[in-house]
């Protein structure tokens, strides 16, 4: 492909409009030039306008009748990301899509199926293993330099509570939140999960019981290497959004510790200060998100494999079942008992 | 009590002879005057002349029966604890015993009914208790500003793998090393554990598993007040002691860094290079054990309770117990299932 | 102003470019939309168009006589910036320039006081003010919050030489790379320097002394408010770019180490491990550029002052002019000895 | 030598007694065994009683006529000094000697002459150099890894304000405080320093200015070896005892950051909390008298030369007085002006 990737984005919320920014302004080699939104209006119209965006639409299949597009970003929410799979890769068009594909498993894999079939790109927004900090713990473990990785910790904390009716319709905390961390470990582990064990609980007073979620949780995991893994969740640690991984391998550790606002250290009679992390993931993961849309552009242009597939896509949303399950039953849950 | 007080030490290898160096040198108002070892020779003799130790005897008898003599620090092999604080009790004489009581329920819960019928004190040597970087996360904990604990962390890597001699009679690594974590985490809780799930392996090719015992693990844990915890083990960190804990509660978190053995950054085209965690117990602990023999004393001379008492010697063993058992039977263990 | 402000671009360089891509991405309500440069050829047209720049010129004249350009990005070599000052005020044009305004003091003067007579806007390129890290030292020392400053410390070390033609012109260490250390000096202290005396050698072994210039300094300062301030220099850090300011006040201390390349840290038998310092200034400044690009567009809309002047511009030209006399006669030299 | 180093301490203040319980607890090799100080009384022989020490007295004389004694430990003040030290070499004896010898150079001389001639140890209190930060810098830089030293940095600033008693008897802050930071930039640099510029000011509100001394100083220095080297002081840092130190050389930099109460980090809304630096000197060079004093025992067992000879002790004294005389006459004065 010797020209622009033209780029069609389905849904104008705050990721849409994230993507739609870094696909403007700082990813190379590429134009997006339509944006699908059911409640598209006027200052959605104007801000696609500014980014040069030409083309506003509501209905999705405006974008997935131009042939002059060749790929779309799916930031709709997720109850629609499956179909759009589908539909994406019917008219023949390479997809990224957030996470997750879909909560279904049965719905996943057609996703992935009809992928297939097309023979299109589809990458999906673990955003996170395009950090430069996790992603360097990542390539440290992967180079082998440390030897065979024995303990991936991850330390994956909210920095305050989500509004209450978010919460009601994420599909839990292992679903929405500790899915990153599920994907996070595999990445770190170079390995499948095929055991876990939840423990969770609702402590933060905001009334996550209620809704027959949690707040707080620890899971373990066996990995298919022999490595075993932790995570540990909070929905509101307060003090910024805390992302710490850390891998112990057979002739030491990397890790790395959260970004702060700058730098500095103020020191005085009552103690000597740090600037707090940075507040969550748009200020932690903002180059990660251009990166992330570089990779998947890069991939269609050098017709090489995205980062983050189909099955990556897949795994972690198995893993999350299975710690539910886990949570739920109070033992330990094989990943080959979720179908 | 208004004189100093007089210490016999039932033991005389490496942590009798530390423990009777910090008494003589660092400790105030204290006389260590006595040590027993049934392998007394002459290098010791000497060693406890340079130390002001006047008597130097086989038989612990002798110790027990020198009424001048006030307390006793049990620095013997493990298998010894138990009867010698039963015969410590009966002598009347105060008792600090090195870690862990036993490895028997039955004969700890006798050794502790001695020491309460006897009205003597009895402090066993979990002695992070008394290191100043653990002792801070507990203090800012217990001080309530950060508000009630939600998740402990405890992660705990030897620097290097002990003599497989050592490790075959050791008890495993929950009994041997996990024991210190399952302490901490208690006493950073400022709550029981009631259920526990452990995860264990052998990785690090030493051949562990060849003697029924793991070089890696991970131990859940649920508390009374409702926290969750987790820690983390390895046999061999390589770069150093590493031993870290964190606690997250509701307004914040508290966490500890390493001590390294210098706080010096080398900076070259290569990297930036920093000193490493100081390498193994007897260096890091330095203090925390002169701390440790202090408080005991402290404790005597002002009549109060010791800070780490007999109950404080059982629960850690029920705790191991329970990881044991959770490890060999797949599942969550609850600490009542252990007697 | 209810639009965007429109800018020409003098000199299509590197920091010329840098600018461009700023203004095209990341700053808001602006436009770039000329560029002229004497040797102007096909790559940078293509560059230009990419960035939606569509004018090319190699005259500057061109963008002055455009009355539909609201500002000038003076980006060329420093002996035409006094010149294109004057040429941008009479034009009636907004100026940001690029630092030294000149080497002379004469011109610098004239050319603010064309300033002053178009009354236009005048920003200097002092581009670490618009840095995270030195700005928060910077915002905490004048909130007062620790009291008046005492001691303003400045390390600046570039990563590496710069090749020796660029040396032979630059006007010596004080005039072309201490100068934005003076400026930091002045903008820490919140008061103007009244003397300096500096101490220089070439260490380096790459030559400097040939030209009768040094790769290493210390200078020491005056301010009008009573603090001392001291400034060390390298042109070779090896390591990175060490940029770290420190001011010490009544009542405490803030200062700010370097950014690193991510927040790693890996633990070995060898040591411990941290990422190197970001590169240079590219690297290190890159949201800088846009915070300082965006200031300027901000001082037009809003029709206020710009945080860097024309006087901050003269000053640092004055010190570095105190410094190098300081150096060549061994004495402490009065900046009202500079005329 | 084959037996332990007697020694008698002549001065039972702060440093006599702080000499003493390190030589009677820590130190191997050594037996304390005589007290002398004009102003003997009860509570010093009670506290010379519980550290072994077993003869106290008025008069040095005694301990000076006392043939079993090998060395003495001068911790009296100041002005006797260099006669204490005469008179130990008339009688024999290796001596350690607290900072500065003498205020006046001509004593000095003498003193050191009168140890050449009596071929006696002698150990000049520079404990710094075996404060393991510190030590840790110049081994790095001695070792010759990072090539040539191009500049050192040291900075030192005491907690809080001495008594200003104390202050006026001190002889001036570059005598009193500046002169371990005089003999620290000669044991980094490994050089002499052949030029100082020094600016200081009094800046506290303390009124140190109504003494004729200063609070805030900045010292330039040439080293002979063509480095360059700069010390920042003050009297009063408050968060503190700031002691840090910095050597760029020719292939990349060493420093030391200071050590604090303990290694805990407490993250809040309100930001990120370190614990403070080690109070004061005692705190932070606890171990560092005790490895001195070994050191000085070790030099006379081993018949070596003691790590921090007369020179040693003379060299920062005309360091002192240069930059005494550069302050008051505003100018650099060369070291060869010193007399």
């Amino acid at each position: 492909m010797n020209r622009k990737v033209r780029i069609g984005i389905l849904g104008a919320g705050r990721i849409g409009k994230l993507h739609g920014e870094n696909l403007a302004r700082s990813v190379r080699n590429v134009l997006p030039c339509a944006i699908a939104d059911p409640y598209m209006n006027e200052e959605t119209e104007q801000w696609a306008k500014s980014m040069g965006i030409q083309q506003c639409c509501k209905d999705p299949e405006q974008i997935f009748n131009d042939t002059s597009i060749d790929a779309i970003f799916i930031c709709s929410s997720t109850n629609t990301h499956a179909d759009f799979i589908k539909r994406g890769a019917a008219s023949g068009k390479h997809i990224f899509c957030e996470k997750p594909i879909d909560t279904e498993l049965r719905k996943i894999q057609e996703a992935i199926s009809a992928v297939e079939r097309a023979n299109v790109k589809l990458q999906v927004g673990f955003v996170r293993r395009f950090d430069h900090n996790h992603k360097k713990v990542h390539d440290v473990v992967a180079s082998g330099v440390l030897g065979a990785p024995h303990l991936i910790k991850v330390t994956s904390r909210d920095p305050d509570h989500q509004p209450m009716e978010y919460i009601k319709v994420s599909g839990g905390i292992f679903m929405d939140m500790t899915i990153h961390d599920f994907d996070m470990a595999r990445y770190l582990a170079g390995s499948e999960v095929v055991e876990v064990t939840a423990y969770g609980t609702a402590l933060s007073g905001a009334g996550y019981e209620k809704m027959g979620d949690i707040d707080t949780a620890i899971v373990m995991m066996k990995f298919e290497n022999g490595a075993l893994g932790v995570i540990d969740n909070s929905r509101a640690a307060h003090y910024g959004y805390d992302q710490r991984t850390e891998v112990h391998c057979d002739k030491g550790c990397v890790q790395v510790e959260n970004d702060r606002n700058d730098m500095s250290m103020i020191s005085t009679a009552d103690g000597v200060m740090l600037s707090k992390p940075t507040w969550f993931f748009l200020e932690r993961y903002n180059n990660a998100f251009i990166a992330e849309a570089q990779g998947f552009v890069d991939s269609i242009l050098s017709n090489t494999p995205t980062l983050v597939d189909g099955m990556d896509g897949l795994a972690p949303v198995q893993i999350a079942m299975a710690a539910d399950k886990s949570l739920k039953e109070g033992r330990p849950v094989l990943l080959s008992e979720i179908k």
